[in-house]
């Protein structure tokens, strides 16, 4: 789960999202839209008997915060609980075969994107041409992680002759609340879905800026630039009513949008 | 307001009560379902450009985990947040014509009830009386403080005389959550209308002592010893899809008892 904002538990509910998924919960910074509902959802956890492990990444004063209320309360979990500070960019951690990494973006408080990319499967070895060079089976996870096959003479079979490359490992970004800045680009670059906020419509540029969020132009040219695949905005400003500016203007900009909706799912 | 859950700001919504009527917010105790709202409400307050004065009174400890989740946020807020921290029983504060005064109830953690009553009005003037007796109206305050009227032959006359009593203040007590404790009877006598926490049903009488908490015939019990006029009781355990054995089991004991339901007033 990426942020928990006040009222995620309901949410988790109206969209029938099975609790036991969740094991790692990221915040990517401590504005209250984005982890109040966090603690409650740690003490429901609780309360409904859970025994598997929670990881919670986070900018590091979240974990005084939580364990000061579960002090309070007297709360001793059911479960264990782990925080995870962020305290460098970069590599997190690994959970199955999803890589994740963080990023800053500019935000008026410290602030994480986080990237979600997943490990590269193996190579994927070639039935006829290890057949035809009597490759023996036990050598085969060796030619999957790319090395070469030498063999009874000394030979040298070069890998990209027996094997060919793994599937592309999929990729997703989560930009966080950011101005535009082009400096998260690198750490989303080819990305085949970034979720991008988008809080103003393009005629709001100025405020955008002075308030460390984004317009949907911005958004636009940030996917642009990043050469990714898809692009998601969210994060609109509760003054506006309808959405369907915000979806016409991005797409000027950068044609594969779409709005991030409650309840929506979106294939990567 | 009295306690603050996750969610708060969903139901004031719902119920279309005005956030502007709400100056004072009274904690209970410092477990999530009584308080984990509060500060989703304090930033929703900033965010509507809120100006008016906000107090919260509260066990202590509350202060230190708002002030850290505004400080993380570098949040400012644009109006005047005041802690009163509850340091001891007895009288807290009078709000207009409201005299505020806590008591300690008997939960797993620090806890407090809230006992509201209306401070008694002036005594009234009988115009007949005044008239008779020739009191001057520059007299009239003085008489409905209580005091005599002395005329020019020096002769008294008594208060009683020419006033009537003021009309009864009414009270309403909040006994927060605890378990059967009689030690609650003294705050809460003759009060007009209570609500007492029933957590379980009566068969549950051992595990509610031992989650410190009540059950229906035990709630029923303290109305009925403390004369009370009214009961309403609520904090049903989740696991009670219905709950017409709540209202059954306690009206046995006390038959003048309501279920506190969502979005329903009761006048005192």
């Amino acid at each position: 789960m990426v942020d928990c904002g006040e009222g995620t538990q309901i949410q988790l509910i109206k969209y029938k999202i099975r609790r036991s998924k969740i094991s790692h919960i990221f915040i990517s910074h401590l504005h209250g839209d984005h982890y109040f509902g966090l603690i409650g959802l740690i003490n429901s956890f609780a309360l409904l008997g859970r025994i598997q492990e929670l990881h919670v990444i986070a900018p590091s004063a979240l974990q005084k915060i939580v364990e000061l209320q579960l002090k309070v309360a007297d709360t001793r979990l059911c479960y264990p609980l782990h925080f995870h500070p962020i305290t460098d960019t970069g590599h997190l951690m690994t959970i199955d075969d999803i890589e994740v990494t963080c990023f800053k973006t500019n935000h008026r408080i410290e602030c994480y994107g986080f990237s979600f990319s997943q490990v590269k499967s193996p190579r994927r070895i070639n039935p006829e041409k290890v057949h035809a060079y009597n490759v023996p089976i036990p050598f085969y996870t060796a030619l999957q992680s790319g090395r070469d096959y030498v063999n009874e003479n000394g030979v040298i079979i070069n890998n990209e002759e027996l094997t060919t490359e793994a599937p592309h490992g999929k990729t997703y970004a989560f930009c966080a609340d950011t101005k535009y800045d082009e400096a998260i680009l690198p750490h989303i670059k080819n990305a085949d879905m970034i979720y991008h906020e988008t809080t103003y419509l393009d005629n709001f540029a100025e405020q955008a800026t002075f308030r460390f969020h984004s317009t949907t132009k911005q958004a636009g040219l940030i996917a642009k630039k990043a050469n990714v695949k898809k692009l998601l905005i969210g994060h609109f400003s509760s003054k506006y009513d309808v959405l369907d500016d915000f979806l016409s203007e991005t797409r000027e900009v950068f044609p594969d949008t779409d709005l991030a909706l409650e309840g929506v799912c979106y294939l990567v």
